[in-house]
């Protein structure tokens, strides 16, 4: 049925656009204005970073500025998305690689997240885990 | 606040056992018996397969089931779990090594897995996401 299957594929493309703007923006921030990444997370939100769990925006915030290297650069080599469980709430799936300032070798790592609508509409950072993939 | 504390580091703990035992029944069915996974699964989940999607736990058994190789082992690096947004729903997010039959190398892996409990209260897989790490 043409119609359904335009209407599904709809769905699925949309997905991909904000999960592909949502990785854009959040490496953005990430390399270019740390101290930013907050406005995207809410109280709520959790952050597994290397094993460590971390609760809250603010928290968060603390622990991503607080990273002990200065400036970096993330290269993306893959974006996968999917509609998660709650309306409008997306998973996104990232691997790339992780350039630090004065480190010759980039290090391989995977993140995921699960954004999630704000009574607004705004999509959030409600899950986000970390690992270095290490070689 | 104890109390407090108490309850979280218990719901923490809880959703770790459950991350953990769910991992150890994935990997285990993946390498010993690949056909019975479809039983993880329901009609609306969804796989995404080094970049392919797949909805449907037939679909999704037949795509695993149709893999180029055939006995392999999973080894395990790191499992991180963190409750999601649906009532007792749980996110997993593993990283480790597969070894096919015949190769001598390992390749890295990683994946992401949305468990959410159905209508009797089993937690089956909602997301499932993918992604062998190039070296």
């Amino acid at each position: 049925m043409p119609v359904c299957s335009r209407t599904k594929l709809d769905m699925e493309d949309q997905v991909e656009v904000v999960a592909r703007a949502f990785v854009e923006h959040y490496y953005n921030l990430f390399d270019s204005n740390r101290a930013s990444l907050s406005s995207l997370y809410q109280p709520s939100s959790i952050l597994s970073f290397e094993g460590q769990s971390i609760i809250g925006a603010d928290q968060i915030q603390q622990k991503l500025s607080g990273l002990p290297f200065g400036q970096c650069q993330h290269f993306i080599s893959t974006i996968d998305s999917q509609p998660s469980a709650v309306a409008r709430s997306i998973i996104v799936f990232v691997t790339g690689s992780l350039k630090l300032l004065d480190e010759e070798h980039p290090l391989k790592f995977s993140q995921m997240f699960q954004l999630i609508p704000t009574l607004d509409g705004t999509l959030f950072v409600q899950n986000d885990i970390f690992r270095l993939n290490y070689a």
